[in-house]
C-alpha cells in the first residue's frame, strides 16, 4: 500500500493519540513527510506478515526531549546517516525501515526515510505507543541484539554504538544526545522478518491512521469522537479505552532534564470543587492519579485530547486554560507479560503501584 | 628499540613530570607495561623521523577524571578495542600506535596496546605534555582528521564517532566518557607516517625516560635532582626549566566533574609567613600564582614534586601537609605559535593572563 497525501495527517493525529503525550511534535515530522509525497516520492507501506524471512529492517526515530525539538529542527539528514552508521557495521544494506515506537514524529521518521531511501516502511513497532527509553522495547523482550545503533545530529556528526546490554546502549545514546543539544536520530535494533514477526506490534501504522481518521471526521459525521474512538478500539488487539477524567488545565510543572522531558499536569474537573487529576510524565504520560485513586497507569496509554475536537495534545504543548478530555488505552497482550512489565511497567519507571490492565 | 622492564619506571616517572599533574596515574600503566614484558612480549620504540610515510599509525590513551581511575581499574581490553574501532571504520589495519599526550597512563597505554597487538609505538606525541581535552593536539593543529574515533570502557561496549570538528569529537566523546562512569579509552587522529612527522612532537618518549632516570638516580650519584633537571631539560627542545616555588600543601580544593578532576592547591611557603602558591587545574596544572604575581602559565607545564626524591605528585594524589617543589617548564616552539596558543593557551581555559613563554 502506498501512503497518500491525505493520510499523513490522519497517521500523525493517530500516532500522537497513541504517543500517550511523548513521541515529538507530530507537526514537524507530518511537513518532512508531506513535503517528500509533493515532490513526488513514493512511500510503500507493508505487512509485516509479508517481510521475507530474511530481509534486513532497520528502525529509525528521534530520541531526546519533545520540548528541544520544537526549537530544533531537523536537517533531515539525520536519520538518514544513523540508518547508514548500522548498515556500515553490518556490511549489509537495509531492505526496510520501521518505526521503534508509535508517537507524534516517531510515526514519521521512518516513512520520511522510506521516501528518502527507496525503503519499503513496516506497519509495525516495538512499543504499540510511545515510551521515553530504548530499552523499552517489544524487541528487546523478545531478544533482538540491540546495536550496532547509528546515532546522529543535525551539525552532521554521527556515532555508531555497540553494546549487548539495551539499558547500557539507553545510557550512552542518551548521554550523546544530551550532548548533540537535547535531540538526535537513530538507528537500532536491526532485524530480519522473521524477528520482525516475532518481536514487534504489528498494524499500528494503520491503527494510528484510523484513530486520526476518526478524529478528523466524528464531528462533520455528527458523532461523539470519544465514544467513536472507544467503540473502535474495542475491536482493535488493545481492545479497551476509556475516558477516565475531564477538566482544565490548572497547573503545569514542565522541565527539560537529562534528555527527557519530565513535569506534571494538574487538571481540575469540569465542574464543582472535586479532586484534580494529576498525571505524571517523562516524555510519555505514566500514571494519572486523582485524589487518592489510580485512575490508569502504564503500560497502559494516557492521553490528554481537545476537549471539542479531541485532536490530541503532546506534554510540550500543554498550557494553561486548555480544556482537555484524558483518555485510557489498554495495551495489547504482548506488551503484558511479565517480562513486557519488567521493561516497562511501573516499577521500571520507579512507580510503586501494580499495574491492572484498564477495565471497562 | 625495545623497550626493556628498568625503562618502564624513569618513562612512567619523567610522564608524570611532563604530565603537568594530570595524565592519569603512572602507577596503573606501569603495571600493565611491566606484566606485558615479563610475559615475554616485545615493545619496539620507532623515532618518527624512520615512519614510511604511507605508514597508519593510530594513537590511544584514556581520557577521563584521574580520581576515577585510581578506583576503576582498566580490563586492558578496551584501547585495543578502540583502536579496533577506527580500523573498522577506515577498512585498514593499523601499522602502529603512539601516545596522544605525555603523562601518567597516556604515555604506557600505546606501549601495552604495542605489545598486546604486535604494534611498534611512535617515539612522539601531539601535546608534548598532557592536556585536558581531545583538540588540544599538534595534530588538530596541523590540520590532521580529528576521527574515526573510537572509544571504549571497560564493561565491553564501544562507540565509533565521526565529526570533522575536533571540539565537537572532545563534546561528544566527553558525555559517553561521563556515561561510561568517568573513565574511558579511545584512539582517534589516525595518522599517515608523513602526517606524524609534519604534526608531532618528537621524541617525547625518549625525554620523558630520561627525565625519569635523573629522577630516580641523582640523589644516588649525590646530585640535586631539580638542579639536574634544569640543566637537562635546558639542552632539550623545550629549553628551560625552573623551579618556581616550595613548600607544603596547606589547602586543597578537588572535585570530579564533567569528567574532569578540577580544583586548586594551595601551597605555603617553607619560611615565614610570605604569599602561598596556588595552582589551579582541570586534570592538568593551568596557572601557579603568589599574591598578585603570576609565576607560571599554560601551555608551559607546572608541575608539583616531592621535595625529597623530586618523584612527581599527580593531581588526584595530592593531599594535606606534602613538601613540594613546584617547576616550570616551557614548551616547545611548535607549541607556542598562535595557533597553538588559540588551541590550548591561557583563553582556551578562561585565563585572562598573556601567555609569555617561561625566562630563565
Amino acid at each position: 500500500m502506498n501512503l497518500e497525501l491525505q493520510d499523513v495527517d490522519d497517521l500523525c493525529t493517530g500516532a500522537a493519540f497513541l504517543g500517550a503525550g511523548g513521541g515529538g511534535d507530530p507537526h514537524i515530522g507530518g511537513l518532512m513527510v508531506k513535503q517528500q509525497l509533493r515532490a513526488g516520492r513514493r512511500i510503500e507501506i507493508v505487512d509485516p506478515d509479508t517481510l521475507a524471512d530474511d530481509a534486513l529492517v532497520m528502525p529509525t526515530a528521534m530520541m531526546g526531549a519533545p520540548t528541544v525539538l520544537l526549537e530544533k529542527i531537523p536537517s533531515g539528514e539525520e536519520p538518514l546517516r544513523a540508518l547508514r552508521c548500522v548498515e556500515e557495521a553490518l556490511g549489509r544494506r537495509a531492505t526496510a525501515t520501521m518505526p521503534t515506537e508509535v508517537g507524534g514524529i516517531n510515526s514519521t521518521i521512518p516513512l520520511y526515510v522510506g521516501a528518502r531511501l527507496g525503503l519499503p516502511v513496516v506497519d509495525a513497532d516495538g512499543q504499540g505507543r510511545a515510551f521515553p527509553e530504548l530499552q523499552m522495547e517489544t524487541f528487546a523482550i523478545e531478544g533482538v541484539a540491540c546495536t550496532p545503533m547509528g546515532i546522529a545530529d543535525e551539525k552532521g556528526d554521527y556515532a555508531t554504538i555497540c553494546t549487548d546490554d539495551p539499558h547500557r546502549m539507553e545510557w550512552i545514546a542518551r548521554g550523546i544526545t544530551i550532548r548533540c543539544g537535547g535531540v538526535a536520530y537513530f538507528s537500532n535494533y536491526p532485524m530480519s522478518g522473521a524477528e520482525v514477526r516475532r518481536a514487534s506490534v504489528k498494524h499500528t501504522l494503520t491503527l494510528a491512521r484510523r484513530i486520526g481518521h476518526i478524529i478528523r471526521t466524528a464531528r462533520s459525521r455528527r458523532q461523539d469522537p470519544f465514544e467513536e474512538l472507544e467503540a473502535f478500539i474495542a475491536t482493535t488487539s488493545y481492545g479497551a479505552a476509556r475516558r477516565i477524567f475531564s477538566g482544565k488545565v490548572v497547573d503545569l510543572d514542565r522541565q527539560t532534564l537529562e534528555g527527557f522531558t519530565r513535569g506534571a499536569v494538574t487538571i481540575a474537573p469540569d465542574r464543582g470543587p472535586g479532586r484534580p487529576c494529576v498525571i505524571t510524565f517523562q516524555n510519555e504520560n505514566l500514571v494519572a492519579r486523582a485524589g487518592g485513586d489510580l485512575l490508569a497507569l502504564v503500560p497502559d496509554i494516557i492521553t490528554v485530547l481537545d476537549v471539542e475536537t479531541a485532536v490530541p495534545i503532546t506534554n510540550e504543548t500543554l498550557r494553561y486554560g486548555q480544556r482537555v478530555m484524558v483518555m485510557a488505552v489498554r495495551v495489547p497482550e504482548i506488551m503484558r507479560s511479565p517480562a513486557a512489565l519488567r521493561q516497562f511497567g511501573p516499577a521500571a519507571f520507579g512507580l510503586d503501584e501494580i499495574y491492572e490492565p484498564l477495565a471497562l
